[in-house]
């Protein structure tokens, strides 16, 4: 069993409307010192051993289905994870 | 200048039907040994140096704004960044 851990965010010149926001709201609590807000997602994927490469499925399933590499970046990490 | 990476999950205990649904969705696709996924947010803050202390302040927005805490778990990492 694989613990895959992935990040996608948007690519630097696409604007983050999500980000200004949060951004907007932390300046009118009294955070003044924070510059910039990007907002992306995390997931999480335990994927059973088999016959394919964990590695080029995950790259495929990102690219099919997780992100939109149109406007999105992502990158992954693999770890061993104890099967429960 | 710093960067903080905020991971923001939801519990173990509390129901994803978003990570349920991109399963299902693998799945038809022909990702059988996708076995479960998770959804949380994940954002990156850069934020100028004061005086405040940043963990102390990153940790605050965090509770006050950034993640749910009754129902997400939230962690991160502060970086050196290079000023633009």
């Amino acid at each position: 069993m694989k613990k895959v851990k992935v990040y996608v965010t948007l690519r630097e010149s696409v604007l983050d409307p999500q980000g200004s926001a949060v951004m907007g709201s932390l300046h009118k609590m009294g955070y003044g010192e924070v510059e910039d807000v990007r907002i992306g997602k995390y997931m999480e994927l335990m994927i059973e051993d088999g016959e394919r490469n964990i590695e080029a499925m995950v790259d495929e399933l990102c690219h099919k289905l997780l992100a939109n590499t149109v406007i999105e970046d992502y990158r992954f990490e693999i770890e061993e994870a104890v099967s429960q």
